[in-house]
């Protein structure tokens, strides 16, 4: 069983230190707000005062954080991980940034002697609480074998892609079909709707065929009730797909259907949908085929 | 158990027929080319000299042909199934034609006392030999409980979606879903390989997480391999996506990805690749990306 | 000076007829609705009761109609042009139709003996009034040639570009153009304002580099004062899309950004702006950024 | 008449300063290759051995560079403008750059007492030779008014579009229609030359009417005859519609089609085709048809 320093208790961060308690890892956590703590405090772990406090004493130091800035001031930072963190620990960050960011972190961190993996995940806050996470890893394989305990806590599939930011990459591929596979599957259902087809039925028959997704079973509830409470928000869709899009420009890889979801997806947040679940892309559809509420 | 007269004995239509004959019904085929009957034959059903002769008798004709021309030639003419099939016969036209031809056939069958069912299938040749298609059913309610013990004998999940014509407006959405998720899949892989990532990992983890699909798994081989024998012609899905933007226009649905979609597939086949498996979408991002052989 | 019968009297048509009948040509010109007739009998011309009345006598018959069914009808009718006009007669089809249209049009009409030109414009209301026209022509050189002092008498520019219907693909390019570079327009104006730059400074000197066009000069006030009314109709603009993207579809013409442009038009119609001006393509993008009013 | 130091003597900047030197200024240019001054010398400038010596002296410095790292690197460097020029100086920056890199330099320059003018330009070489740019000037109305002689001996129009950055922000609509446009006629005329219609007639009667521009007169020659040498690059209209799709994120602007020519113009440059002239977008409509040699 490890020690472990927990930064970011938020709505994924939360469940997943409380997991890792469960699991029997000593786990101590710190989050800016601290009363994020509590659910951590009742499954058996430690509330941290500072980053420091956190990370002082741990093995295995993860940070569950919304973007790069934030994970860069937690790990440069005077009071941050680099600067407290034993020599030897290893940093799992498991937020989505850039694989630029990442790969800037591991060198940055090697010069602390600190090991590094990148691990974003895929599977929404519910995939968080049931520790049935998809952990996309990239990074040494020692580190990876390392980190096997952490995973098997928190996830359901986890594998190892390829070198430092590699995991970014894979997340944002991850990130890429969803939102088109979204994007299908809203065009899909307005018009259904307007040929006047009973839905229930026909997602019962596209789910059987070569139609079908995770994408359209897990929110097939959102569609059907234009539910769009999140989930997985538009706006940090928006944030992803710009690591995409920028990733891609970068590689020279084209994106048409990609970069299509992109703007489409920037068109809900610049409408104000930012805070829906991003299943609400139907929303987008209706608007332009007149029959948005 | 059924007497059935099946019409149309191709890569789809052999196989079903085959199953037909294996769950104890009395099939009768008929295929243009007659040499296609050996299978049928073979499994305990019988070849039929013409369309008269194998519909003659028939409680329930099965139609399984590549588009509403063959299906109205085989319906409408001289030796046709109007002209020669019992009163009350069953007429399931398991084709992919457009809701409207279905709509026509239909209201021209009632004429002649012949009730019609549309049931076009997903699944593919391998569905087809496994006897587990999706098969999306238009029509009255009482001729969908008729046509059960046939359908059980075929696919996996048939369901009623509505009034004549509504099994191809399924049929329509369930290929515009395919079209554009197969897209985004390939732009992912594009994306992966360009960036490094060990592709056989990254499918793994994008598989088990909310990118997961039935594209991403039965394609998975042939975007690996480059293996584009098909499978599902990107002639039949170009047609197909034909379909769908006409019926989108007609019912006043926009279509954004769709659209694109249709164009990429429309260019695979002006490209000279209407013969690949539709996975070859990938081929167009290569090109597009500059890194197609 | 010929002896015309012109077929069709609306937006269009009533103006160009009046400009023939102030050039000297003998104008006989026929209306469904009756009353439209008036501007050409105050220009010299004179109004016919029929069809037939109009081209009994007529060395060249024009017709200017909304779409393929209404010119079918006009031409084959019982009380029709091909039914009543002399042998010999050249008939000008200056509507905007199918290039199949126009080529079954040629060849029916062939057989009565009488030629044929297909001769869309284009340049709106303004350009018929002014008799500043872009008249695009398919057909025989010997037609064109006889036809040039009609044309002299409407347009500005007119171009024979090959064959029966050569003049309707070259009209659908048209269109294809106007609708992807008001698109263009449109997002850039909505770029601008949203950057708080001054339009007014911003459209001048755009037009003066290699972004001018006669779409952005004469649409500038459109644009700016969000005056909508018709100039070109969204609805008509739409038709058009559909001959251009059909006709792409028949040829194997990939046309990315042209289909993306179709989408867009038909998304205005479906949200009820079919009878704006095609300017009105800026609300589409004003829509998708949250700025609509 | 102004005393001039002008940085940045490539293909734009030699012709610019010599037209500058030839309407009476007195110019000193400078350029990192000494031997691109040999044009401005012998119109009766003079060469610099540094930056330092090129602006020590003038009233108004010039800057003309590809991109914003050689502008910062000509602004901030120990032998840069900002470090020798005088105080009280005019620095009009007429590369194209991010409008975020123009309103930095402007404030850093003001801790200097430099004033600052953003003023890209478009036109092209021939447009520089010419003296006809059309130039997007941001900044203060009295250093517009101080600039106006230095524009009058480069451009036909020259428009002061708003604060620091204006005319960053007008230069990237100028460049997200030149590209969309360049897209729709390259469209145009490969769906023209399937339809076997004579593009010289065609191309004639188009620019006669409402799909007119200057992208069509301009470029038709190159679309002809297949004629891509540059002109202005593929690689840096690609730069440029970087600047275009991350300003547009940032403003929350949704650009359909200008982030599909983005895609289509970095699918060129991941081909190999940076170097051609932008009109060389055909070439990938001709690919994607099938149609490309």
């Amino acid at each position: 069983m490890a020690t472990i320093g927990f930064i970011g208790l938020g709505i994924m961060g939360s469940p997943m230190a409380v997991n890792l308690a469960r699991a029997g890892h000593t786990v101590t956590g710190w989050n800016r707000s601290p009363e994020r703590t509590e659910a951590l405090v009742e499954a058996g772990g430690r509330a941290a005062g500072s980053i420091a406090e956190a990370v002082r004493d741990a093995d295995v130091v993860i940070t569950m954080l919304p973007a790069a800035p934030q994970v860069e001031a937690c790990a440069y930072g005077e009071d941050g991980i680099l600067a407290h963190a034993k020599k030897g620990a290893l940093l799992i960050d498991m937020s989505s940034i850039t694989p630029q960011a990442s790969v800037g972190l591991a060198r940055n961190a090697a010069e602390r002697g600190i090991r590094v993996l990148d691990a974003p995940v895929s599977g929404g806050e519910a995939g968080a609480v049931e520790a049935v996470l998809s952990i996309m890893v990239g990074g040494e394989a020692a580190d990876f074998e390392a980190a096997r305990p952490v995973f098997e806590a928190l996830g359901k599939t986890f594998v190892l892609c390829g070198p430092h930011g590699a995991g970014q990459t894979v997340k944002a591929a991850n990130q890429l079909i969803v939102a088109v596979n979204l994007q299908a599957c809203a065009e899909a259902i307005a018009f259904l709707e307007k040929a006047g087809i009973d839905l229930d039925a026909a997602l019962e028959v596209l789910n059987g065929g070569l139609a079908g997704s995770t994408v359209l079973t897990r929110k097939q509830q959102n569609f059907l009730h234009r539910d769009y409470r999140p989930g997985f928000k538009l706006a940090l869709h928006h944030k992803d797909m710009a690591v995409v899009t920028d990733t891609a420009r970068d590689l020279g890889v084209v994106l048409p259907a990609g970069s299509l979801a992109a703007q489409l997806i920037a068109s809900a947040v610049a409408r104000g949908e930012g805070e829906l679940d991003h299943s609400a892309l139907l929303r987008g559809v209706e608007l332009l085929s007149g029959t948005a509420e």
